[in-house]
């Protein structure tokens, strides 16, 4: 399938034609949110969710979204241009719009496929390495203005640390605060197992509320286990019985090795996996 | 003047013609660099300073930029378009361009007029608030994928702070460290005189290494001063004999209070405006 582009207002436009001017805010500076969702049997899955988040984002920005409803039927437009049958990364974008053309965000949705490399590490797991994000456990609690929890279309520095970690030779990274926690992935939520708790990052600490994650906890029930939130060290991580970065787009992926030292690979990752719905293998 | 938007490769566009695609990763990543000069007599100034730094961003990001030469002559030819007797913002961008569209960056000027608001603040000064930035003095020099000194154009943190001083009442923000240091402004480099010093804050804290002001530390001599960098706390900062943010476009603009407390107007404003070369009044 080609990538779907699908314009507010406006509906399906050339993937190849462009949508944006020059002095978009979103491109100049990075000002607005966006939001990635799994599409599955041609529908965005979580898509209440994702859009709740985004109305969270937008609002911390002072930004105006257009009705809920009228994003849920942009996305609901962009799907309908995609096959039912091969799963896709939906992206719902507004930015701030354009700096010399008035106050109107830019508002659309594109569909791309899931690429196999992202496929391939459902089944082969990842080698994650940790990068210090410089901030503490409680910085960004008591500093809105530091945009903790808000998916901006910023990520210049989410992609430094992939590229990071891609020259050191790890698949993805996982982010510790400057007094020694963990706090998330660059595009992913920290999930792991100790004992009978399913766990993750409380939201204090200025990670991002995944939506994955938040599904997967939700339904803990369903493993005999119960969820909350921890502030987790890299020592104690080492002892939960799995650990798991999960995003939308690629789904829960089992974490196999932190900074060089594998790990013993989880008995309960093929059942979040299941659960999740993504496919694997 | 309305505004002017030359596309690498390409001359120039109509303003209001989309010119990057849905999915440039300028946009949805805010991944590229970007510089902003001042357009003065229909030349860019320290034009040659802007793009080293941009070659420095650049390379923190693994993108490639075209020539040096060609940068100029794109900078030259979006002035060509430019009244000689008005003053210019002028904005160069390189994205990483389109995600599913190759590796080709996406690389363009634009000229926009420099606001009224802006140009009345080089009379009247600022009003800036401290905001908490959560990194310390040390974090960002020995993680390089935090990016400091990175011009990225991933700006909606700055921004938000932006957004946070207007809501506050004032006119700018000036960021401290987690551990109490003074850095820089959101868009701006601060600049202090301390006796016969002109100071401005050691890029080792991440902070962006300014061109205007070191345009001006360069020719501190001019005024019987030595330049020299230091770290300095909001007490200490009470005691300069005067205190200026610089930015390329509205130039050098006396601190007047910081958080509420007013500061005696500098006797050295005058100067650095004139060296400077920014129209004042």
């Amino acid at each position: 399938m080609n990538p779907v582009v699908v314009l507010f207002g406006q509906g399906r436009v050339p993937t190849d034609s462009p949508l944006l001017r020059a002095d978009d805010l979103g491109a100049v500076r990075g000002d607005g949110v966006f939001e990635t969702m799994h599409v599955r049997a041609g529908t965005p899955w979580l898509l209440d969710e994702h859009l709740q988040r985004m109305s969270i984002s937008a609002q911390r920005l002072d930004l105006g979204l257009p009705p809920f409803e009228d994003l849920a039927e942009l996305a609901r437009q962009a799907c309908a241009e995609w096959s039912a049958t091969e799963e896709g990364a939906l992206r719902l974008v507004c930015t701030r719009g354009s700096e010399s053309g008035g106050n109107d965000p830019t508002v659309y949705a594109t569909i791309g496929r899931v690429t196999e490399v992202m496929k391939s590490l459902r089944t082969a797991g990842l080698s994650v390495m940790t990068l210090n994000l410089g901030v503490s456990v409680t910085a960004r609690e008591s500093a809105p203005w530091l945009l903790g929890g808000v998916k901006s279309l910023s990520y210049a520095m989410n992609m430094a640390c992939l590229r990071e970690a891609a020259r050191n030779g790890h698949d993805d990274v996982l982010w510790l605060s400057s007094d020694g926690y963990l706090l998330e992935g660059p595009t992913s939520t920290l999930l792991w197992r100790d004992g009978d708790q399913l766990l993750t990052t409380p939201t204090s600490t200025g990670v991002l509320a995944g939506t994955t994650a938040r599904f997967l906890l939700d339904r803990a029930g369903q493993f005999g286990l119960t969820a909350d939130t921890k502030l987790t060290t890299v020592e104690e991580l080492a002892e939960a019985e799995g650990v798991w970065l999960a995003s939308s787009v690629r789904g829960v992926v089992e974490v196999r090795a932190v900074d060089g030292t594998t790990r013993i690979p989880s008995s309960t990752t093929k059942a979040l996996q299941a659960l999740a719905g993504h496919l694997v293998g």
